[in-house]
């Protein structure tokens, strides 16, 4: 069947057997299917979508189009855990210590932020010295050393999901649930974990918008795992608000070990419930058992060693860690109840002072960044401090500022 | 709006707005669109559709996107004729000349013929010496003077739909009702005739495959016509079987003028019923006396000589047409009766043969193709001549020619 009556199939919304999905996306691999002939087909396989037999399939092929880590090498029980992506979402770097710091092993690779939701290897890359790129033999060594290690997901990897992802970003080919779970999963199965939570976040700030297509995402994420022979664990959480107090690449740093000292509050919360739900699932053991395990080692001190570990490890100095050279309050210019903090006017805040990519390449400042001072249903008087700029420019951004902060009567 | 959320407008099935078509379009065609975001978007227009309003917009964007004939220049009522495409279609190089005959003024501008279907522009082209390229103003002045003119259509007409057109072929984006009829249209307007007859070809072989879809297409053109002024007159045709008895370039040239002198069957029946459905609606006569008079200017010779007229006037010299050098009959090994001639079947043969262009820019050999000998329902004995093939090699095609033709007992 030629390449023009694969895509005609799809338009029509046939099922496409293993051989024609194996035709054309490995055709667009090795570049003898055109870009705009994938695009045409992905839009399809957006609005007329894919059978679980499909999707297990392009999983297949975006999985073995690179190398897999040798996971056979891991001692012990091997986790994983992937976010859809929100806005100062650090929780990777506080349930990787906590996992770590009860016995299990949990090996990441990651990729760099692009918009206003951030990458945790950019985050990584603001502490001094850090390394983010090993190869597959420090990776598997590190994590058997320290039980946590984070890694820049290099090309050999999964590369026609690569392929297919920038394409998706540019050519409104991204709502699909088969796409994004055959992409989610492809990478997963690449490094081999037994157990993969993944951070569902649904709300008008995300991938995912609608709690029906949450739920239709996490089975299909669940099926794919069983093909494989993984648990795949989807927890569905809200990302209308951003996540914790601070946003911008060292300010997370720093909160996430903030939490892994003891800090309180909605991160806490959500880092608690996430670890215990993977932990319990793993060892196969009580939710509420798990729960007080995983509070334990965070009030012990052992997950934050877990996370000094690790980054001396790869080669940071937390000691030297920067931030930006301004910090502004930003006051209240109104009284009432903080109804909602937009996510989405905080990550384009952040974006503007140069903690984000606005295009594939551009320079990041590590150092600037919004540290937020009043929690959703605070009451505000006029004067309070709603929260901190960190910038390295004089300019006065107060009225974006105050545009992500609804306040009511 | 951005380009890509005008795109994901449209996969969710939204409407776009005059200027979010006119961003991406114009985007498109001063190449700001890259080609995988204009076929992206165009899957989505396929599958969700366009509404009128935003089929008219894109017929006006295609419209604008080039030059137009001065079609205020031409003496008398000017008329058009379209057709969807089909094997052995040679209608216009008759229903023109008739046009001519009865005093209306007849301008197509025409395209070459791609895969196995032909282009009038080839079939002119066998004719030694004919002259397709024509300046604007030798277009309307052939017009005036002879009443028929037909030239290949250059780019400075409508280049955004040859660009979107050109796309469409190689991304499976081609049966999409408002797509083809903006296409459709925004050519025939370019030229400017009042009375645009339509011969929309219906079959499992054409780009139209159910009569349902036909009825829209042909209230779709309607639609656009209404919107300039013009009539536009579709007419359902089948199109499972070849038009005639000659496919081939210079052998349909060749069956035009047989026609022209008073050859009978079904291409006749076929010409007579478009040419007074034509007639009588440019004239506002009654269709029973248009039909007469269609017939009389067939049966005085009055057609043929516009037809020569028209060939010298565009420099051709016809008694130099040139045939193959071998001319091969092909046997029927079983008996029955003739229940079926696949154009399908025959236009790949003759495309085999050499007749056409399987990639863009191949050359073509004028002289080859088939004549068909036998008609449907005939009764077929062993070793009857089903027909001839014109060619210039000695391959023998006996077995691929005995596959186009059913014979049942």
């Amino acid at each position: 069947m030629s390449i023009i009556d694969i895509i005609d199939k799809k338009r029509r919304g046939e099922e496409l057997s293993k051989a024609e999905l194996s035709e054309i996306f490995l055709g667009y691999q090795s570049e003898k299917v055109e870009d705009y002939q994938m695009s045409s087909l992905l839009m399809a396989i957006c609005i007329n979508g894919m059978t679980m037999e499909e999707t297990l399939t392009l999983t297949d092929l975006m999985l073995y189009s690179g190398q897999k880590m040798d996971s056979s090498k891991v001692e012990g029980l091997m986790v994983d855990k992937h976010s859809t992506g929100g806005v100062g979402d650090k929780t990777s770097l506080i349930i990787g210590p906590i996992m770590a710091a009860l016995g299990l092993k949990m090996g990441k690779l990651s990729g760099r932020g692009l918009g206003f939701t951030g990458g945790t290897i950019d985050k990584l890359e603001s502490i001094p010295g850090f390394r983010v790129a090993l190869t597959k033999e420090e990776f598997i060594y590190d994590l058997n050393k320290v039980g946590f290690t984070e890694c820049e997901q290099t090309p050999e990897f999964t590369p026609l999901d690569k392929k297919i992802y920038n394409l998706r970003s540019v050519t409104g080919t991204v709502s699909s649930i088969p796409l994004i779970a055959s992409s989610v999963m492809s990478k997963k199965l690449a490094v081999g974990a037994d157990f993969i939570l993944i951070d569902l976040k649904v709300g008008s700030g995300a991938l995912i918008q609608t709690k029906k297509e949450a739920v239709e995402l996490a089975s299909t994420l669940i099926e794919i795992g069983k093909a494989y022979n993984k648990i795949v664990i989807p927890v569905l959480t809200d990302m209308n608000r951003p996540l914790g107090d601070n946003v911008g690449n060292a300010l997370e740093i720093i909160e996430a070990m903030d939490v892994l000292k003891g800090k309180t509050g909605v991160l806490r919360d959500l880092v608690i419930e996430l670890s215990s739900t993977l932990y319990s699932r793993a060892k196969k053991i009580n939710l509420d058992v798990a729960k007080e395990e995983v509070k334990k080692c965070l009030d012990n001190g052992l997950a934050y060693e877990k996370f000094m570990e690790f980054v001396k490890m790869q080669g940071g100095d937390i000691d030297k860690l920067e931030l930006a050279s301004v910090m502004k309050p930003v006051y209240a210019s109104e009284e009432g109840r903080l109804k909602d903090i937009s996510a989405r006017e905080i990550g384009r805040l952040v974006l503007e002072l140069g903690g984000g990519r606005k295009k594939k390449g551009d320079a990041i400042d590590y150092g600037v960044g919004i540290v937020i001072n009043k929690h959703i249903d605070d009451n505000i008087v006029k004067g309070d401090i709603l929260c901190y700029l960190y910038q390295n420019d004089e300019l006065d951004r107060t009225d974006d500022v105050l545009k992500a902060f609804t306040i009511v009567k």
